[in-house]
């Protein structure tokens, strides 16, 4: 699943806005924490055995041993710090600490004993929450109704950044404030943040990643999905950076793995960190949605992806380099496609409009409710017009950025002009905090950068760029493009070079300004202009926000008069989510609820994406599955699905059974389920978890994980 | 699935090469009709209820009324020369029919009487099978061991000729010989050619084309892919070209509708004309198939696909055009993709190799048999080399003619070349009896260009062309491009006007060689190297004929003394093959064997390729199925899965019951059983058939056919 970087938020108590109603379908929702006491009863009523007010507490187990990892979800499964997540969210790490004779993503890796275990990929985290707090009002301080535009949005900053200074004193805290229900609501999470983040084991690609981008989104599955990095602090229990003397983090809780996996029909939740989700979206922002933005987006990615195989092609170290990139341009623009077929197969167009018709028809049916919410539903449809234009412009000028040297210097130049400033009033992303994420960024250049194959993309960027209207394109960055020509970008700037790129960080930006590099010309072309738009997005969310509050304080009011639940969209905090071990049935076709290890033997081609490891071919051959067969299935599990409500960002997520108790990793959708992320409709929506028996199998007959499963509390069967 | 345009061949007789053994592996074989005597008791076993003897008759029921239509495969239906194929396979026709005010493939087209049944597409052929006959021993006659290379290629193409000249001397024939078992024998096939084909009725696209190209080679499958031809002769009962006064041809025999349809379980078979299968093709063959030649030929249909995607990107007119050859494309595409990948998971790179081992083991194993056939395997390896590289450069090469002016220019100037010759002598698709489908040829391009859009898919073209090395390209070609210069060729044509380019037809030679128009002067700057490729082809194909006609020989020698069966390659003649009505099982997922009505409903968006008619759509909702409902089901079947064995060609084969009966047509299969041109795998082979009941109930409940169900032998429920 497309991984997106957030901070995460959660949140221990919860005002009465958010405490709504008990859910009137089930297994749609991602609950937060607070709002578990509320559909307790279904919960309970669904086999949960353990009582909804421990579940919802933040300062017990389960939740307390989930953790984020930024893009991704984790939990600790280990009193020693020991984290289990996806391959895919471990994948960088396992590249990074590869090379020449040590092809860890072909082959796995194993630390053999602590000192083995390998530094994670630079900017690696864990996060772990240790306090939130509801600040709506402190958000809200100075903000009055009056207050618009640009005004609101940089008294909201402004307060936004005086909650998290404040926190952040606190030494290796990282605190962040995100918005509820549109800014409705404001929390305030403070995390403890783990720099020193160690890959401790992976099973080889053919396991982790088997079927590839061609089984991506797909059932039937047999990926085994799933890698450990580990939590180390320094011997004094505080977050340090990487130390040799560091020792294993010592968590609060951690999860026991189930003795028995699950069967068809068990109760099973996840608990994560689900990025983003567009269902509380107003109609005309869902049509603009699926009529014009995502289809160009598509389209963009679509071009994209070809444009890299072909620039790339027969160049194996280009087709390395780009690997990534190209496996993100893919990877979204399936769930794109996802996305537009799912809208049209759930006629996301009549339904979204006839939804909201029945709320408007509610407002204007009372002159009390009219006045309240009347006004800022028209604000919000106003500024949605302008957002939509805006959107569609930002998308093609975001491509510019395809030239890896340009978006660099961009950052660099931008950084200089911030630190002209005190650091309160810093850009968010350019203060101090953020300093050295941009040293990440700026040197993650290095790995995934050609200049000859930069240079092609960054051509059809700009073929795309000129599609824009005159007056939505630059016209100062075009005529500093034309004046240094672009057979010149690439041959003389010196920005390719690592040491000299992060040598421009913190240069004044006078340096800048008398600088002869091509790139850093471009980057000061633009500033102007991208000042202007970022003041103009300010404006216009200062205006959103303003409307989109009192639109949803309609909304909740308009469901709490009809029963109905209402859970905030996902915001990267931490959600819970419930549901059933089930397959899926539609008109000639049944999805079973498990794959199994014959099933992957009978995909296993032994080369390029269907290639398990010859230890696992054997093992699977030989049915050596120890204690870890399914009694239902009479052999081993591999993959199952539930209908759980999940999305990007909850990938890693620790898949819990009815005790709380670890029976898997969530790791994918299906490309008809993604239709959720807009509208949630549950017989379509489906969730893949890696089976803990596979993780378990794999340890103990494949790779020889022993000291690992002893760690977890498992009793291993093979031993080495 | 793809379509090829072949003649077709067909067999009564079979000589003691062609009965070898009854089948070993229930299912596979396209099996010829003197073939079916011996795979009887096979038949009887799955509950055949005809005698062998009469199934495997060409002068009875069924299977004369088994027509080919070219690249499709129909049947009679009625005493009245009504013809039921797949709506894909009368598509052409449709859209020819179509205009202003008459959209029928958006609307259907149903003809109320005799009197509005509309002409078919230029070039629409019904062929109906009068004769058969092995002409091994004519096709030898002269052709000694000794005889190789060129002459002997020539010589086979002159007895060739001579077997066709004679019995096209009957009025109204068509006449083919085509080779079985690599040459190792030959059958002449004499087919009466109706020529005044109609479109009686075709469902609205919204059924016929149901789920478009999102679901081909799909399963689940809702499509309704049927339409109805009727044959015309004239008053005197011969074949005449479109005439008002001609009448209906009066079939010998017709299928009768079944009275029931199918259930799962039951026995079925597919009678047709199956196009190309490569099932005997040697390892090496097969090795370098896929390891070089499908992979190019997809990543070029893949650009291909791409490239006109971008260059009508906005440009409805130029969209519409450009559609058929778009569809082509994507269509094979996909189908070589399915190849590659079904490779892979076969391991068929492991599973041929070892199969031609135990075959040549046995060969070398003995003095006698390595006598008789050693020679002819070294030479046909030696051979197999040659074609290999030469098949790769003909698929760059052939690139050129997507240039369709090009290609038009080409095909004038050769046949003005040949009209040089006496008929007999002319190259075959150059002799009188080809002009005809060379106007309608050239006259389709009309319908399928735009100057703007075939000048960038010549310049794409162009870069691959450049890819192949100097020695493999055409310096005279290239030379008269830089001196024309590529600007020019598209401003300063002619042939882009109709007739103009239909007027260079007949001219002679000497008036293109003094013409100024730039894609003539290509064609003829190309003619030499044409002709110098096209000799050391034929040369090639000599030396292949003698060396696999020896080869297939010991083959049969070897599968003779195993038991084992050999049914010949598809190779557009007559085939019959057999199986149950199944669905199929794999890990995680299962197929059931019927889609049913209320699946389709699931499916519908009401727009694009979802888009059934409203008719269908209310009577579904209604459940107003009549007595077309499946018992075992409870509701209206629409498609079924069976595990026959067909291939392209075999589009619009009817489907028969254990009676003979029919019970629906064949349209499809799935994409993990088209490795099955190269290799049979008994549980990946599935076949998609619309089910008769669908059929008749969307001509009677949705379209209003009363007159066609009457005249096939159906009572119809509703009276219009």
């Amino acid at each position: 699943m497309p991984r997106r970087v957030h901070h995460i938020v959660s949140l221990a108590g919860c005002t009465a806005l958010l405490a709504l109603a008990a859910p009137a379908a089930a297994n749609e929702g991602m609950w937060m924490p607070g709002q578990i006491k509320d559909i307790g009863a279904a919960l309970k009523a669904d086999g949960l055995a353990l009582s909804p007010d421990q579940l919802g507490r933040l300062d017990a187990a389960p939740l307390n041993a989930i953790v984020s990892l930024g893009g991704c979800s984790a939990a600790f499964l280990s009193p020693e710090g020991l984290v289990a997540t996806n391959h895919h969210c471990v994948q960088g790490s396992i590249q990074y600490n590869s090379g020449e004779g040590r092809d860890y993503l072909t082959n796995g890796f194993l630390a053999k004993e602590l000192g083995e275990e390998l530094p994670a990929a630079p900017g690696s985290r864990i996060y772990v929450i240790e306090d939130l707090r509801d600040v709506t009002s402190a958000m809200m301080r100075g903000v009055t109704p009056r207050l618009d535009g640009l005004a609101r949005y940089e008294k909201l900053d402004a307060n936004r950044k005086a909650l998290i200074s404040a926190c952040e004193k606190q030494a290796n805290r990282r605190c962040d404030v995100r918005p509820y229900y549109g800014g409705a609501a404001y929390y305030l999470q403070q995390q403890l943040e783990i720099q020193d983040v160690r890959l401790v084991y992976a099973p080889a690609e053919g396991l982790g990643n088997f079927g590839g981008e061609t089984d991506n989104w797909m059932w039937p599955r047999h990926t085994g999905d799933f890698g450990f990095y580990r939590a180390y602090v320094g011997p004094d229990g505080s977050s340090k950076p990487f130390a040799k003397e560091n020792v294993p983090y010592r968590p609060k809780s951690w999860l026991r793995i189930a003795s028995q996996g699950v069967k068809e029909g068990d109760f099973v939740m996840v608990a994560g960190f689900p990025g983003t989700t567009n269902r509380l979206r107003t109609s005309d922002e869902v049509l603009f949605n699926f009529a014009e933005y995502e289809p160009l987006w598509q389209r963009l990615l679509s071009d994209y992806a070809t444009q890299i195989d072909k620039v790339t092609a027969g160049d194996r170290e280009a087709q390395i380099r780009y690997a990534s990139i190209l496996a993100g341009a893919e990877n979204y623009e399936k769930k794109l496609a996802g996305d537009l077929v799912g809208a049209d197969a759930i006629r996301l167009d009549e339904r979204k409009p006839a939804e909201e018709k029945a709320f408007r028809d509610w407002v204007a049916a009372d002159a009390a409710r009219q006045a309240r919410y009347g006004a800022d539903i028209a604000a919000l449809d106003a500024v949605v017009i302008e957002n939509n234009k805006a959107s569609l412009t930002g998308l093609r000028t975001s491509l510019l950025n395809r030239a890896q040297l340009l978006g660099a210097a961009r950052t660099l130049y931008r950084w200089a002009k911030e630190q002209e400033k005190p650091d309160a009033q810093r850009e968010s992303g350019f203060q101090q905090r953020d300093r050295e994420s941009i040293v990440d960024r700026l040197r993650q250049v290095e790995r995934r950068f050609l200049p000859k194959i930069d240079r092609q993309l960054f051509e059809a960027a700009l073929v795309e760029y000129r599609q824009l209207d005159a007056a939505d394109r630059d016209a100062k960055f075009e005529a500093a493009l034309t004046q240094i020509g672009f057979d010149r970008l690439y041959g003389e700037t010196k920005l390719g070079d690592t040491p000299t790129r992060l040598g421009w960080l913190d240069k004044p930006a006078s340096a800048f300004e008398t600088s002869d590099d091509p790139f850093i010309k471009l980057a000061i072309a633009l500033y102007a202009g991208d000042m202007e738009s970022e003041q103009a997005a300010k404006a216009r969310s200062g205006r959103t926000q303003a409307a989109r509050a009192g639109y949803m304080k309609g909304l909740m009011a308009y469901k709490q008069a009809a029963g109905l639940p209402l859970y905030p969209d996902a915001n990267s905090s931490l959600r819970l989510t419930w549901g059933k071990v089930m397959g899926k049935e539609k008109d000639g076709q049944i999805w079973t609820a498990f794959t199994t290890a014959e099933g992957l033997l009978a995909k296993q081609t032994g080369k390029g994406e269907f290639n398990a490891p010859q230890g696992a071919i054997d093992a699977i051959r030989a049915k050596d599955y120890g204690p870890y067969a399914a009694p239902e299935l009479g052999t081993l599990p591999v993959d199952f699905m539930s209908n759980v409500d999940i999305t990007n960002g909850n990938s890693g997520s620790s898949t819990l059974n009815a005790r709380g108790e670890f029976v898997g990793l969530a790791f994918d959708g299906t490309l008809e389920g993604v239709i959720s992320d807009w509208a949630y409709v549950a017989e379509r929506n489906r969730t893949i978890h890696v089976d803990s028996r596979f993780m378990l199998w794999t340890m103990d007959k494949v790779d020889g994980a022993q000291r690992l499963l002893k760690e977890m509390g498992v009793t291993p069967v093979a031993s080495r």
